[in-house]
């Protein structure tokens, strides 16, 4: 009998619901002592986007009840253990909490971190990187981890995107923050300020140049226009200030990358590469550094904004802010920036 | 007989003015290539700023008359030659031109810098810093300079921060970009970016947060309510990133001037520092290099932004763009920059 699609089911000709198409997202709690519950809670609670995805948070449904009690939103979707995930995952195809069961979450307390808090927060990455890497969901998408609650765990990683980098053996990745208003990637990320110009390498402007155009022409259907921020002020001014990074790394970075057919502009003014007609000329720019990117992105598109990681062999978003400890548990943190994160990873898997 | 004041004139029983109490204020042309020439014929044809102060224009009527021919903006304000300015600045009270003659200007053609170029705009703004500094004028407004053009000239300054700084032997000073949305200052300026962490010092910090209380509280006539940057990613996130400058000169430098009495927050993360509700709590952001101000400044207030030298022992904004040698001459030009600069130098000379 013929089927007829509608939404992303498959329907009988009785009406029937028969096949699930819809992509299943795992969806990471975050620090349990920051905004991540919350915002998972609103996630869960939220009928649109449960017609575009299956998300099932990868948490504690502990602290998911605790959090949504301060934050005025309850939980009412299934709870799973580990094992029923286990057995059954195939068949989840509604909006669902897999509950880790962390022993003594009793202890946790909205805006405290601690070993504890950052060791339950990567024990939720981990395990969805796994079911990443085993086909039982789609993509990964990460609510916020807070550093210090995973160093203070002996997590050795700063952050997200060095967990993804490690865990699933990726010999290239990059940060990427998309929103339909800037889009930027990152050459470096999370390293102090006078680190950047002792890493920067022409083979990594490459990389990032290549895995940016890779990311940007699944989202866009076509080859990207790109841009390459300079390094120093007004992209040191032919020599004027600087030791020369444009002109000894940059743009052999931007020429060879021509070559191999990619459409860039650069080395640009970093105060100058965001202005409204170059972000509506280029689809994404390529940053040096941290706050080169992540400033601008802030500025214009805060809350709007995606953070993914290129290059992975899993596809991984992520919300674009921290975990807010001051506002955590109170019914005031904003989930704009999870839903825009798991409607990109949706386009990202069923791009893929 | 009593004086009624109308507008900034004076006028007698009899309503003719007798006084003029505007401020006159020099404009300097800016590099002859660029655009400094038309947005200079765009001030000078405005009816509503001759209400507000006495523009008169450094700089070249041989060019301006050129380049308002491409710009379609006729010059019509009456021309001096410089022996006629020295007899009579004092009665000079409608917006007028300086003429420099300076010769063979029939060479010059837009976009095209050149060591002519260069020294014709230094030349300018030289003479507009005699002008303030032997009280003929009461302020200087500054159009684009083009850093090659002053190399080419054998001008051994970067830019006109630099010149104002070293020709009023002001013995500290900073660049505040000022606009309504957002406000920095600067520690550092034009200088490659592996410099910075070699030249941040306590004590220029403290300096520019003393000269950014001073300049903010002259504009909005109470104590300001500041920010200071961290250098590093996150404000190096409690030592995870950077070599600890947060802990070791931006916070003592800080505590010190809370000490003295300044309203502070930071070290501010430097992405989130531009953020809506910290841009609306705050009056203004003291950054620790160039484009960690420049990019946010540029990409939420471009063509609004006024760039103002603070700790001068005269008054001096500028436009917050450059040269723009690609539409010089071509009446593309937006001179909605300069106008919010003269308005900022006429409100600073008031206060002051």
């Amino acid at each position: 009998m013929a089927a007829r699609v509608a939404g992303k089911h498959v329907f009988d000709a009785c009406g029937a619901c028969t096949i699930n198409l819809m992509k299943r997202i795992a969806v990471t709690m975050g620090d349990p002592a920051g905004i991540g519950p919350e915002i998972c809670l609103h996630l869960l609670a939220d009928g649109a986007i449960h017609r575009e995805c299956t998300p099932v948070i990868f948490g504690d449904a502990a602290i998911l009840r605790r959090a949504g009690a301060g934050a005025r939103v309850r939980l009412t979707a299934p709870v799973l253990s580990r094992s029923a995930w286990s057995a059954h995952w195939k068949d989840i195809n509604a909006a669902a909490v897999l509950d880790f069961a962390t022993p003594e979450t009793d202890g946790i307390q909205p805006g405290i971190v601690s070993a504890a808090t950052g060791a339950a927060g990567f024990a939720y990455v981990n395990a969805a990187i796994d079911a990443a890497l085993a086909g039982e969901v789609d993509a990964v998408v990460t609510a916020p981890l807070h550093k210090e609650a995973l160093r203070a765990a002996g997590v050795p990683f700063p952050g997200h995107t060095e967990i993804f980098a490690a865990r699933t053996g990726a010999p290239r990745s990059c940060m990427m923050q998309y929103s339909e208003v800037i889009t930027c990637t990152f050459v470096t990320t999370h390293i102090g300020y006078a680190e950047v110009p002792r890493v920067l390498t022409r083979e990594r402007i490459e990389e990032v140049i290549d895995l940016t155009a890779d990311g940007l022409r699944r989202i866009r259907g076509r080859t990207p226009r790109l841009g390459v921020c300079g390094l120093n002020p007004h992209a040191g001014e032919h020599g004027l200030f600087g030791d020369g990074e444009e002109e000894r790394i940059i743009l052999p970075a931007i020429e060879a990358a021509r070559r191999r057919g990619h459409e860039i502009e650069g080395p640009l003014p970093p105060d100058t590469a965001f202005l409204p007609h170059l972000r509506r000329a280029l689809d994404g720019i390529v940053c040096m550094y941290h706050d080169q990117g992540h400033i601008p992105v802030k500025a214009l598109a805060f809350d709007k904004a995606v953070n993914t990681t290129l290059g992975l062999p899993i596809i991984r978003t992520s919300v674009d802010h921290g975990t807010a400890l001051n506002i955590a548990w109170q019914g005031r943190a904003n989930p704009g920036s999870l839903f825009h994160a798991v409607r990109l990873a949706v386009r990202l898997a069923t791009a893929g």
